[in-house]
C-alpha cells in the first residue's frame, strides 16, 4: 500500500536516501571530555550523526545503568560543539517529553522492540525512531513494532538489524544481513546495520559494516570510543577513531 | 547468601511451599458472563488462583488489545464471586498503582521481561510478581530481571518458565523444564510452568504439566476457556474446563 | 496408517509396553574391569540393559576416539557377565555386519540421524535401531529419518531425544519433553530419552528423568560411570552407580 | 601453526586467491539437455566451475533421490562440451573412488559435516573437498571437521558457509557473513558462500552474494536452473541464467 521506499530526514540528513548515513559514538556517554573527543574525531571521520547512551538497558541491576539526565546534558554540549545531530536510547514512555526536546533521533533498543506502550507513546509524537531489532524477533514481529510506531501517525521509523540470538557463540549474536533484502521487500522504511553489537568484536566491524552496505543497507551505526580499553561498557566491539575513520 | 528457598504469600496461598499452586483462566477476559464461569469451574477444578489477561501484548497494533481497565473491573468482579485471587499482566509502569489495588499476583509478559524501567517500579511495591522468561532470555538474564525487582525491596518474585525460541515450528515454544533444577540451584526464587504458551496446543498440556511436576515446579499456569473455538485469543492451546479439571 | 503403537522388543525386553526401560552405562567402554563392573552395577540399579561407547564421535580428531573393535569385545564379556543386552553407537555402514552379529541394539547418533546411506543400510538389517534426534532437527525431519530405516524393511526402530542446540549455554543442550507427546501424537514408534547428554550435568539427570517417565516417554538412557572423575569423555554428566540406582 | 592463506588449486583455478571463483548450476543433474544447457550457459555468464547434484540428501526417502551414477555420467559430458570443474555431493565412503575419478571437487553436505567417518576416508585422498557448515554446527566444530579431513594429509578444503538454523522462518536458514571473518582469523582456508540455500529464494541471492563478496569470501557457489519453475529440487531459489550473468 506504500509502494516508495520511505526517507527520513533528520536535521536535513535523508536516511533512505542515496547516501549511507552513517551514526557514531561511544556505547554510553562518560565524561564531558570523552564525549566531545569521540564527537569530533567521528565527525572527522565521516560520521553524520552521534550515537551515545545516557540511560543504558543493562543485563544487572547491579552494572552501570548510564549517566541518564547528566548524560543527556553532554549530549547536547557534543551536538553544539560539532552540529551532528543525537541518537539516543529511551528506556522508560515517562521520559518521551525530555527527549523530544533534547534529542534528534530516539532509539528503541532490542530488549524494548515488544514495549508496546512504550512504542504506542512513541507514535504519538513526530521524531524520528530508531527501531532496534529484537534478539529473537523475526522479521515480521519486527515490522509489526514499527507498525505500533507508525499506528499512531509517526512514521519516522528507522529499522536496526544489531544481530539475533543463535547457538553459535563465537559472536556475540549473529548478524542476519539477509534482514536487509526482506526489510526492502516487505516494508518501504530504511534499514540501518549495527555491526558493532552483532559482532561484539572491534575486528569484525569493518568487514560486515562493507557487507551490509553491499546488501543494500541504508545507514550504520558503529560504537567507537577513544579508549576502548577503558569503556564503561562494550570496550570489546568498539574501534579507536582513526580505524573508524579508515 | 540465601540459603532457604523462598516462599512467596498470595491472600494465605504459599508458592514455594510443599503445595503445588495452581493458576488458571482464559487467555483474556472478554465479558462478566465469560470470565465468571471460567473462575467458577478453574475453583471447581482445583485452581487456587484465577488468571486472565485486560491488558494484552499483541504482535499486531490492529489485534484485540483487551478490554484494559474494564477487564480489571471484571477480574474483579469474578474474585468477589469465587475467592479467588486474580493474576493479571501490567504492561507499562502508570498503571502499577491501579494493578496494586486491584490485583493479586502482577504479571510482567515475557516481551516486558527486559523492561528494566518497570522492574525497578515494581520493586518499590511489595506485591507478588510473576517474572516470565523472555522467548530468548538466558536462565541467568531471566534472575537478573528477578533481581531488578529485588534489589528494590520487593522480594516477592515467582518465575515463570513458559517456553523459549527455536528453531522448532512443531510446537508454538519450546518448553525448558530444564529450567527448574537450574533455577531450584541458582536461585531460592519458586518457580511455575506455563504449559499452555509453551506448546499452543491443548493437547499437549496435560503431558507437560505433568512433567513439571516431575521436574519440581512449585506451580503452573493455565490457559482455560469456556469456549475455546471462539476465544478472541489463543484458542488452540485452551483447555476446556472439564479437561482441566480431569 | 499405523494406528496401535509399536513395541520393539531387545532379546524379550519390550520398549513401548507398559514398563518403563532403562538402558545405562559409561560414556566410553574404557577396560574390561571398568565395563564389567558398570554392567553390574547398573543391573543391580535396575537397569534393563548396557549402554557403552566402542566408536566415538568426537568434534575434534585428536580426542580419544573410542577403543573400536576392541571395545565392542569387552561389551559382549560384559553382557556374558550380567546378560544385559548391548547398546552400542554405530558411525559408518561398513562396521554393520559385525553390529549384527555383536550388537543388542545399535544406535545413530545425533551428528548421524541425516547420514540417509547408514540409515538405508540399516533398513535392509532387522535389528533394533536407537535413532537420536540430530543437535537441530525438527520433530519431522527426525520422523523422516525413521522412515529411511523403515522404508528399508525394518521397522525395528525406537527415537531419542537427547537435547537440542539452543541459544542457552547453561545446559548443554535444551531437552525437549514435547518430542514426547509430540512422536505420540505424529508416529506409532517408542521414544526413550537421555538426560545426560541434554544436561551435561549430572545433578539435572534425576528431574528429568522423572520430568521424562511423567511426559510419556517410554524408556530412558543414562550415563553412568564407576569413577566419572577420571571418565575419558563425559565424565560430568555422569551418576555414580549409587544414584543411579537411587 | 600456518600463517599464510591456503590457495586450494582446482585444475589450474585458484580458490583463496585474489580472484573470486563462482561455481555455478542446478540442485540436481535432470537430463543430459538439462545439464549441458546449464553448464554453457554458466560458463557464459562467468562460472569457473559447475556444480550439480547426483546423489541427493533428501529429507524424505519418498523425494527424488538424484540420478546418482547416471548423474555423474551427466556432469562429466558436461565437462568435455564446456571445459568446466565439476562440484558435486558425495554421501557415503564407498564412492570415493568413483568421485576420486570423476569429479574435480567434492562436497561433503551440511548433513555429513560430522560424518567423522566420512571425513577420515576423505583425508586419504588428495582431491578439493568442499565442506559445507552443518546446519547447527559452530564455527570451531565446522573448523574441527576440516581437521578430520587435514589429519588424514588431505590439506584441499575449502569452506563452506550455507545458512544456520534459527528462529528465524522468513528464510530458509539465516546466512552467517560473520563466518568469513571468523574463518579467516582462526584458520588458513579458503572460504565460499552459499545464499542459494542459505536463503531459499532467488531474488536474495544477488544482494547476499554482493555482500559475502563484500565480507571478504574466496568464492560463491550458485543455483542456477535453465527452467526453475519445473526443477526436481531447489526451484524457488534457483536463478535463471540471464539473471545469474547479470
Amino acid at each position: 500500500f506504500h509502494p516508495e521506499d520511505s526517507v527520513v530526514e533528520v536535521n536535513g540528513i535523508k536516511i533512505g536516501g542515496k547516501k549511507i548515513v552513517v551514526m557514531a559514538g561511544p556505547c554510553s556517554v562518560e565524561t564531558e571530555e570523552q564525549i566531545i573527543s569521540v564527537a569530533k574525531s567521528v565527525k572527522l571521520g565521516g560520521a553524520a550523526m552521534l550515537r551515545g547512551g545516557a540511560f543504558k538497558p543493562r543485563t544487572s541491576p547491579y552494572s552501570f545503568q548510564g549517566l541518564k539526565e547528566k548524560g543527556l546534558e553532554l549530549l547536547k554540549i557534543a551536538k553544539q560543539e560539532t552540529g551532528l545531530p543525537i541518537v539516543t536510547e529511551i528506556m522508560s514512555a515517562d521520559k518521551i517529553e525530555r527527549f523530544v526536546e533534547d534529542v534528534d533521533v530516539i532509539q528503541v533498543g532490542a530488549r524494548n522492540m515488544q514495549n508496546f506502550e512504550l512504542l504506542k507513546e512513541l507514535g504519538k509524537t513526530n521524531k524520528p525512531i530508531l527501531l532496534k531489532r529484537g534478539l529473537s524477533a523475526t522479521i515480521e514481529e519486527w515490522i509489526m513494532s514499527a507498525e505500533y510506531i507508525m499506528a499512531g501517525g509517526n512514521d519516522n521509523v528507522i529499522l536496526c538489524e544489531r544481530g539475533i540470538r543463535t547457538f553459535e557463540t563465537y559472536t556475540r549474536n549473529t548478524l542476519d544481513l539477509s534482514a536487509i533484502p526482506a526489510v526492502k521487500k516487505l516494508s518501504h522504511l530504511p534499514i540501518v546495520i549495527d555491526p558493532s553489537h552483532a559482532s561484539g568484536m572491534w575486528w569484525m566491524v569493518e568487514p560486515m559494516a562493507k557487507a551490509a552496505i553491499a546488501a543494500g543497507a541504508d545507514g550504520l551505526i558503529i560504537e567507537v570510543h577513544n579508549d576502548p580499553e577503558h569503556a564503561l561498557c562494550d570496550g570489546a566491539q568498539s574501534l579507536k577513531p582513526e580505524r573508524f575513520a579508515h
